[in-house]
């Protein structure tokens, strides 16, 4: 059985995530949709291409995650469909699935990417405002029923990529940035734990705090304390134990953080 | 594999739409459940049918639409199923799925309702204040199961129906109004992209503002214009791109829209 | 075909929940997933506890419920499975599961609760945050597909529970407590049904105001009134018809609420 995902920044009041469903299992009757999350800030792609990058590779393999955050529908720019080693990716040409994009190049796995144009593939009618609803769920789902990527457009060399904030060396340290803040106002960055491993009694600073060294569970902290600890995506984050950082701290995405040891 | 949706007045916190999904897998267990909408707001029965009507159209043949948003809920208000051409519709008789029913007619599919009074379909114990729960739901399963509408209940020839407003004809124009504001912002109007057809130079005036022409995407506007398309469903809609006309206007459903050209 | 459920307090935007599926869709494609809820407030285990309590009855015999409200995630405190007569729960041992486990024993059904111990089914790498990912959604997964509990480790007899207000006698009534609010801000309490069959011309008191008598379903009060009836899971409940009573009253969990009749 076949998984489609969907990740959108079309909300849960309008009915919106629920027609590409209904669209979806016209085509795909039995396969198995996951919402990965509708609330992504409108037009929001690097939220997008984060939140569905932490996501993808939970998933089995062949996985075909739709992600919709678009604000060119209807211009110029181009809707694709993509083979990124084990996992697909239906959307916008707009870098919205630029990490996993990197995750398969990194894992030196094959990387197919094609134009979707051709409309045999699409709904019969095509809204300027919904190419979700009318070009990448019924391409999704087609693509589910063995439908060869190949054959639903002209395959392309340079899909766009978003430009991903990369950590700044230091004297003794680095300098990284906010990349996410969660639903619980937990504060995850860009640096990854890799950097860490080579610090001892490390040392955070962010704003005019300073943090000393890590704790491995929120349970270790004490309710209300400021602490670091490694996140469930390998990256370090900030965190108020029971409590929500981003309230406590005013906390904005691309805040700098700094890490010594 | 049927498909069974949802469109409540629910929210998403309280766990009452994941009960229905347990009601009616128990008894269809392989079927397929969508949620519409959970988010309609509490007792705005007009709000459901709208949402309801935008998005059922769009499922495959023979799904089941399980609508609830029910103020009348334990009362003398009847409770029905409905074959409406090839979509079905369970709910409290209250208007809810009068676009369904609307355009069911508007194709000259056949249109059958039922009173849904026979209590072997529904659960053992009846509250007065879930019907969703012990009567819509489980006959909903029980329909997809192949049960017959026509079993489940006495026919009925006057289910309630809601008043849509109705644009009204002007000199040179036409006067409609906002009839849905979505999570983005966006005004849907009553007025349907047919009225346009034959207007030259269309003009719109909304409050003090006027925008001249129609764009036929967002991202032919300028960010921050407001702007005015046809949107997904057909009809006309005011819009600032990338941003929240709602907010930006203190935009309120009802609001008059007129159109010259 | 099983049914696995999720109470969480993950939150709907940040693609947490959409991971456990994935998780549980590579290891059982072929379960259906029910949300149950996602928006538990953050750390709340009572409310996660109550809302899982009042759902879990109504799904299929065999269902699996996830709940993962977690702060002592990565600590020492035990990942649990459990057989509760027909249902099953996966989770921490800190007491979410305390309703599921009083209704078995109140229902005379066997219970075996063991500690997750066996890391061959939880996935390859533990992150101390996401034992929702990495131990309580394979393991779900697992027990879905046939693998015995028994085997998944260690029987425990002492899992964690809450202690529930319970109501006070008091002379001619009773003394309980507002135990939940909803979406709609009806006030459901800890005074059930049973409890007022034997009063007559019941009273409720709340803060200021005096309710006489129970109506029997919202539409049988006024718009605007404030009304008690019995809400669908069998308790004393307070509510304003078409509003919400919650706002109105400002009210919190373990507000008093005395009934004399």
């Amino acid at each position: 059985m076949r998984v489609i995902t969907l990740t959108t920044d079309f909300g849960l009041r309008d009915g919106y995530a629920g027609v590409l469903k209904g669209v979806i299992w016209k085509i795909a009757p039995e396969v198995q949709i996951a919402d990965i999350s509708h609330l992504i800030n409108p037009q929001n792609v690097m939220e997008g291409a984060l939140t569905l990058g932490r996501a993808a590779a939970y998933f089995p393999e062949g996985t075909i995650h739709i992600g919709i955050v678009d604000p060119g529908v209807g211009t110029a720019r181009r809707a694709i469909a993509a083979r990124l080693g084990a996992q697909y990716f239906v959307g916008p040409d707009n870098g919205l699935m630029t990490i996993l994009l990197e995750q398969a190049e990194h894992n030196h796995e094959k990387v197919d990417v094609i134009n979707l144009d051709e409309p045999q593939f699409w709904l019969p009618s095509i809204s300027n405002v919904f190419h979700g609803r009318d070009i990448f769920a019924p391409s999704a789902a087609h693509l589910s029923q063995g439908v060869l990527l190949e054959s639903m457009g002209t395959s392309i060399q340079d899909p766009q990529r978003l430009e991903l904030p990369v950590p700044e060396r230091l004297k003794g340290g680095w300098r990284g940035q906010v990349l996410s803040i969660d639903h619980f106002g937990n504060l995850s960055t860009n640096l990854e734990k890799d950097l860490l491993a080579n610090l001892n009694n490390v040392k955070i600073h962010y704003k005019n705090w300073t943090i000393d060294g890590l704790i491995s569970a929120f349970g270790d902290g004490e309710p209300g304390q400021f602490v670091a600890l490694i996140d469930s995506s390998d990256h370090l984050s900030l965190n108020v134990v029971n409590g929500n950082a981003a309230e406590q701290f005013n906390a904005s995405i691309g805040d700098e953080v700094e890490l010594y040891g």
